[in-house]
């Protein structure tokens, strides 16, 4: 029998702090620190769900909408939207927060693919996921079409 | 006259993935590593608390209460449980959660005081917190004992 | 008079050694730490083009190949493909090396947007660029192709 | 027969300089980094003393008396103050030093309790600590009440 | 038969963006930082010549010929110029371009001994490495003069 | 009236443990990363003696002379033994000490010229060093030899 877990399990929200070593002379951050945490945060999610290990098969394109500056909170929110047979589609949202005014801005918003492997590195099988709410519904259903859409 | 803020607006969820880098080599994480989460949490939650740059005042005593490996998943969360003139008192909460299997453990809890501070790091006033859930009233009226207690 | 500048100037290659800190706990990189190497270099590679300040806009999506582990080398290519007013296209290509036999395999290719910015972080012009040999051509005349892509 | 070792064999002093990456973007150093310091030469201190891997079991409350910054140097100074069965009390005192003036300030003093483990993480024993300075005599005759406090 | 590798194999670039991390709070570069870069780039270059784990037997007397500062594009290269039984010697030559107007300026060069070493550290045996190009075969023949000079 | 400081005043011993980051997949320190450390100390130590930021201008040849693996523990010593106009030559000592014995291996010995800048970079004047024990005078009284070997 097939095991089923609600995409609410998968959830994961990560709050840092933007600091020197994440941005440029100018202060401003940088495109890699970003996606290095939507990684992480997709990752987590990946696993929270599957209960493996697991590997970034790929990240779909990405912009950058609007700056982030040192002392800034970034705050990543990931779940899975999607699974295959090994595979877990992840949705990540960033949004930056001012530290001045509590204003929030969109940073991004990404979807990565992540594949549940072995010790050894070999895909294996994960729990199919299902929504709940009416913005997880959205994201279930649209994704076999970003799923074809990446195989073109 | 006197703003006002509900603790819900300090809160802040940090989930992180222990890596190599965190661990001694027999991959057990270091004292040190949680203690910098739990004072970089508090600073978020104070910061969204006062929309000022903080400093840690203080840190109450911290027990490990169960080992934490590589490859766990950290959720540190925060929030700003009593105010004074210019500090405010930080509740963090940091459990580990098994990437194996999903259970969680308890890893520890702190208190810490962080103060506002202006650019030249002189104390500034911060807004009042007040409490809103039971939990949250519990804290807010358990603080002022604690801050009796480090003061002797 | 506008000013011209070859692809050849701009292209960057960095080889690094993968460490243990850029590695799960199973010496498995993570995805978010070659997507950080790709915006590093893409980011100097359009330095060199322009000569001021660049930030991401955009990256394309990126698919991992094969698995990179700890103590292999890693190699990244960029150079910019095309230019806009204030925008450049940056084509990155990752390779690993075995340090055991010296096998090279394609870890992934990827196509950023950086954007020439002044002090204040507001788009500036940048010079044009030129492909000169037959991949460069190839990579030259697909961009517009990719830059409506980008847009849909 | 047990074995009985002075407080001068567990002496560990570490000088650091304080780095951007340690400190927010005002330049003033993160209390959690000084913390993962304080834990860093607290877990010197006692492999040094037990001669095997330790973990740390608690840390006393710290109070951070005066800001640093970066540029200045830190000095962290740490000895184990008192011995039971598995753990051992380790006093840590950090002072900042002026890179400028070379002024000296007391930046905070703490006590942690660390923990011999074997490969497993399970509790083994430490050999006894004993004191010869009039200073360490009386670090350890105060230990017993701090022991108890800790337990209250 | 003896195995014969031209220098041309082990040519290794790594260009780097340096960071706020890497630099003092004046934004000028530590010594150790590019020393740090010099043995990576070495050790990478060894490795590609004797396809075996190696480790850093000797670094020569380095000169810092002129300061590198936060921003600039640092650009090491490396290459085997001579061979032992089971030792390599490098040369590394480190670069810095300016972001502002690509002026390029000799930063240092140097010669690290590196050592070929099996999983228990013993030292293993090397491929034999021939010069081509008029440079390699400088570096070649002025090898000897420079192993005796260390001796002593 | 020139300012007379003895060497003692610049001594500083920076005592850290060799973590999984410092190390290849072996577990063998990286040169690379003693060679930051020994600067580290270096830097410190200049600056203790002329209280102005120093920049390193040249490292004399460095041997490895054994292996040092994660979990050991690194203790660098250094002090200034000899003062030109506005240069410092600087002593490193770095020994390497088994947290399962105690026992204490020499890993290396270097000397580093440090010059003390301003703002701006340039070379300002430094107080002269005197020795007084030992193998201070011996250190002072050899350093204009080692002067003159660098300048060939
Ligand atoms: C925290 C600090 C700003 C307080 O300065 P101060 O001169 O004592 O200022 P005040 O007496 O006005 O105290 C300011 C507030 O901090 C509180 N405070 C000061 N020291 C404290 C301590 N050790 N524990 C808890 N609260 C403390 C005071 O009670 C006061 O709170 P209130 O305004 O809500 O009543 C100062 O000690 C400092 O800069 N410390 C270093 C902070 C730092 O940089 N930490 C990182 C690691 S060093
Ligand atoms: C990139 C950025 C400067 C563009 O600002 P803007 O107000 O959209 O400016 P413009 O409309 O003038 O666009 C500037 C150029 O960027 C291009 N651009 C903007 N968004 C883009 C995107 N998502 N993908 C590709 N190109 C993009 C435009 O096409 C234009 O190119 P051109 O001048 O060659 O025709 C702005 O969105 C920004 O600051 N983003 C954050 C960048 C950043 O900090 N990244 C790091 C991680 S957050
Ligand atoms: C380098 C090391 C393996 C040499 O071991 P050893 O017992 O001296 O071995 P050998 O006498 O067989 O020497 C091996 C080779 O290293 C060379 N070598 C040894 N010490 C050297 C030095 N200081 N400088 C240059 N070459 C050196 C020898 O000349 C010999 O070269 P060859 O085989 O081409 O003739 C050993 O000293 C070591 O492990 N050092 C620490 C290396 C390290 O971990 N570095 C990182 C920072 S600690
Ligand atoms: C070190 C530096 C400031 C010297 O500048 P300079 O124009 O040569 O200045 P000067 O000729 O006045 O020399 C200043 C002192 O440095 C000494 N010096 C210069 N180069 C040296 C070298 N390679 N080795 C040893 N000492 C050196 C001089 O002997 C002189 O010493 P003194 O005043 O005690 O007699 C300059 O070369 C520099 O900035 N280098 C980069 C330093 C740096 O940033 N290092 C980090 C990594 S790049």
């Amino acid at each position: 029998m097939e095991q089923k877990i609600p995409m609410q399990q998968s959830k994961v929200v990560q709050t840092r702090l933007v600091l020197p070593p994440d941005t440029n002379h100018m202060g401003s951050i940088f495109g890699g620190k970003v996606l290095a945490y939507i990684d992480e945060v997709a990752a987590i999610s990946a696993m929270k769900h599957c209960r493996s290990i697991v590997v970034t098969a790929s990240i779909d394109s990405v912009n950058f909408l609007s700056p982030v500056t040192v002392g800034d909170v970034l705050i990543s929110e990931a779940f899975v939207t999607s699974t295959g047979r090994t595979s877990m589609e992840v949705y990540v949202r960033v949004k930056r927060e001012s530290w001045k005014n509590g204003e929030q801005t969109l940073t991004t918003t990404s979807f990565l693919t992540m594949v549940a492997v072995d010790d050894q590195g070999y895909p294996i099988q994960v729990p199919t996921v299902y929504p709940e709410t009416n913005e997880e519904k959205q994201l279930y259903q649209s994704a076999m079409e970003r799923r074809q859409k990446r195989r073109t």
